[in-house]
């Protein structure tokens, strides 16, 4: 293990998180707020261990896939323990575990809470724990990538495919740098339209910042009590194309910036994701229109919203889906699972990985009955390798395991099979609320230490694709060859 | 397709079912019970259909895989609906879909019952009720190839394919029709003994048979209303045993016929199945023994039965373990999906497929840290073949499409995600009885007919691996080339 180049890593990323710091540190001194100068204290024990880390010089040589998964598998907790500072410094969550969850739900862009009453919150801190979304939604170490002279012996690659969603690794990616910055333009503009279009429909520039943050990174803190139910219909609709924005593949709209928008329009995934998104919303709001009444407009726009918000993996609720039909909550329970696009800042197994599943099984199924037709199974019109088939089927596999182990863990002190069932679905795919005790007008914050340490890691390795967690558990990763 | 050979096939199959009629029949006249006019009125419908049917001549050649998936689907629907008539003729099952409900789940040694009184069934019907447990469990048209003359054309490798359980066809084929035999002798020579130790511990002979049926084809169709509950500590002990013989692959007691021991202790498959059993007993024994008290031993016993019964799939009980803790119950949901062993009389997943789950997704883990070592699955200390490997995969991915749809339609008419959750689970894994409205002390008996067809459907998915089910769904399996 190439622990040099990983502790020099680790560092940059101790600095990077005090600079993100100063934000809420403006904010404070925007808002007056005392509470500030614990953000002003954390940046700066973060650019002291900054210096001290970076000291420890890189090896270029010997950086592989195994110190990339495991450089993004620490860097991650690292990030979290570090963010979860402020929160119980100031005492506003007085527990470090449940401070731990907090910042660990922002940045694997969850938004599950264990917070009663998030309005007790100071503004500088509701605008780091929504900011925490942004950063985690495109992911810290693309950021690195973006800024630093990270290269030599493959380093940026491994770390790239280690953080990035979705069955492979997309063909954006030679030009890692260029790539990189790509990205956070067309992140950075998606969200900036956002916040101009939320001011002109009134909402406070407060609120605007930190529910961009949180539909960009799709993860689902909001600043008031009843997330979004407050907001204009004008406001839930912006809020609702966003997230649906947001869900989609990032390559689509860079190839939109390169005006290449035959290419765009021809990819499978995102085609199939707004059809699950119209299908979606269609079933659901006549369930419940026609189960509970309300105006057909209103419901179908309600729909919208929670389809979205779940299928996307963000989180915002506009009402307590709860207390919808039960056709209406199993099919969001379903979307929960098929997620967002690959290449988004979404959660979930991804649309892509359905498709694959889909196809495999019916070509199964066909082989059955034609064995001597041979034929591969096709994604964006190109046949699929069978190492990334095979990666998609031993994915699914690894990410049942997790999930039975974990239901297993939460059972221990919680006495409710939905519930259960639910808060595992919700944080493993990074969504925030499931149903029944920990649905969107309930928290996690009853739940006990060892339950709460589970879906830790369960959103971990949820946001980084099951491996990187995976692979810290396995005592071979730590051995010396 | 070959629609002579498969309508010949189904001729025999159903002459076959008139002769099976002639045992509830002997029971009626037995007890002197007027019902039993109806198993003579089918029997004898039975047979001339068989005269019929058995006219139109197998053409020996093009006998495929695909008209091998065909016939096995479409012979135990038929088998169903000409069982479910004597329910349904002689009153004691007004409606037929229930009929059919009950007798599907009976043929596919599910055990999930549509009934609220069970005791109040006559003789006849119950033996019968359970007799498709029995006829079930190892599969008709293994009896078929036992007693019949069916070779030429790959016909009998084909069926025999698409009935037996697990993820490749044993090493016992070769020789089709002693394999058959031998499994026949092993199965009703377990059948007799149980029967011949639960008279000895003072059950009447009626009860033994109907509960040794139920057991040997890991059904769980019982005789009373509280189904195991009111028998002694003994009579407990003894179906626990056998629930666990009959999940034990029938390879293991064939290789203990020939005295070759070593091999039969070397099936990977059976130490897991043995070694999940007696984990699970003591995790869910003393979970109930702290938080519920009652003795250790009790608790112990009570785990083992309740264990035995939902892993092996059979599906009696001894006591409501609905009202046990969550972690006991969840425990239960968690080997209800892994099953018995491939080759045994038992559904669900089978443990060999998920030690096939569980060693590619290690593999892959692995894969990431050395990319260089190249290791491939082994089971039993062979290496598996990388299409049986796929196959178990797709397997999967087909299990869970059928499973999340399954979940959606019963949404439509049952509001408690629990319910939709475990009567699925129930069902597709061919165990019985579920958590909630579906559980130990309950019935099925309350859902839509949409739900019970829905179910209907997933038992014989269930019990025939999905596949054949699958193809009868495909347009192209009725194209003519």
């Amino acid at each position: 293990m190439n622990y040099r180049s990983i502790i020099n890593i680790l560092g940059w990323i101790t600095g990077i998180e005090g600079a993100f710091m100063l934000l809420p540190l403006l904010c404070a001194l925007v808002y007056g707020e005392r509470t500030g100068i614990f953000f002003a204290l954390c940046a700066a024990g973060c650019f002291l261990a900054c210096l001290g880390l970076t000291r420890v010089k890189r090896r270029k040589d010997r950086f592989y896939a195994r110190e990339g998964y495991v450089t993004v598998a620490l860097a991650w907790i690292v990030m979290s323990l570090i963010g979860a500072l402020p929160f119980t410094l100031s005492g506003e969550i007085p527990n470090y575990l449940d401070a731990v969850f907090e910042t660990v739900s922002g940045f694997t862009t969850t938004g599950a809470s264990i917070l009663d009453d998030v309005e007790a919150l100071s503004h500088c801190m509701l605008f780091w724990r929504s900011f925490t979304h942004w950063v985690g939604g495109m992911g810290v170490l693309v950021f690195v990538l973006a800024i630093l002279p990270l290269a030599g012996g493959g380093s940026s690659f491994a770390l790239m495919q280690a953080e990035s969603p979705g069955p492979s690794v997309s063909k954006l990616v030679p030009h890692l740098k260029a790539t990189a910055r790509n990205l956070y333009t067309i992140y950075t503009g998606l969200t900036v339209t956002q916040i101009i279009l939320m001011c002109l429909g009134g909402m406070p520039l407060f609120d605007s910042l930190c529910i961009a943050f949180g539909t960009a990174g799709t993860g689902g803190f909001g600043v008031l009590a009843d997330s979004c139910a407050a907001y204009s219909t004008y406001l839930q609709v912006v809020i609702t194309v966003f997230m649906v924005l947001f869900g989609i593949n990032f390559e689509f709209f860079f190839l939109c910036t390169l005006r290449r928008f035959r290419e765009a329009g021809k990819m499978e995934e995102v085609r199939w994701y707004l059809l699950i998104f119209v299908g979606a919303t269609l079933f659901v709001g006549l369930d419940v229109f026609f189960k509970q009444g309300g105006g057909l407009l209103y419901d179908l726009q309600q729909s919208a919203f929670q389809v979205a918000s779940v299928m996307t993996t963000t989180g915002f609720s506009t009402c307590d889906f709860d207390q919808w039909p039960m056709f209406a909550r199993m099919l969001l329970v379903t979307i929960m699972f098929s997620g967002a696009c690959a290449g988004s800042t979404g959660g979930g197994l991804k649309v892509s990985r359905i498709l694959l599943y889909a196809k495999a099984g019916i070509r199964e199924a066909r082989a059955l009955i034609q064995p001597r037709r041979v034929s591969a199974v096709r994604l964006n019109g190109s046949s699929v390798e069978r190492s990334v088939l095979q990666g998609a089927m031993m994915f699914l596999a690894c990410y049942l395991g997790i999930y039975v182990v974990s239901m297993l863990l939460l059972a221990l002190d919680c006495e409710d099979f939905t519930t259960c069932f639910t808060a595992v679905a919700a944080t493993i795919n990074n969504i925030g609320p499931g149903l029944a005790q920990v649905g969107p007008a309930c928290n996690y914050g009853f739940l006990s230490p060892l339950s709460k340490l589970t879906l830790i890691f369960d959103m971990l390795a949820g946001r980084l694709e099951v491996f990187p967690m995976l692979i810290l558990l396995f005592p071979s990763t730590w051995k010396r060859k």
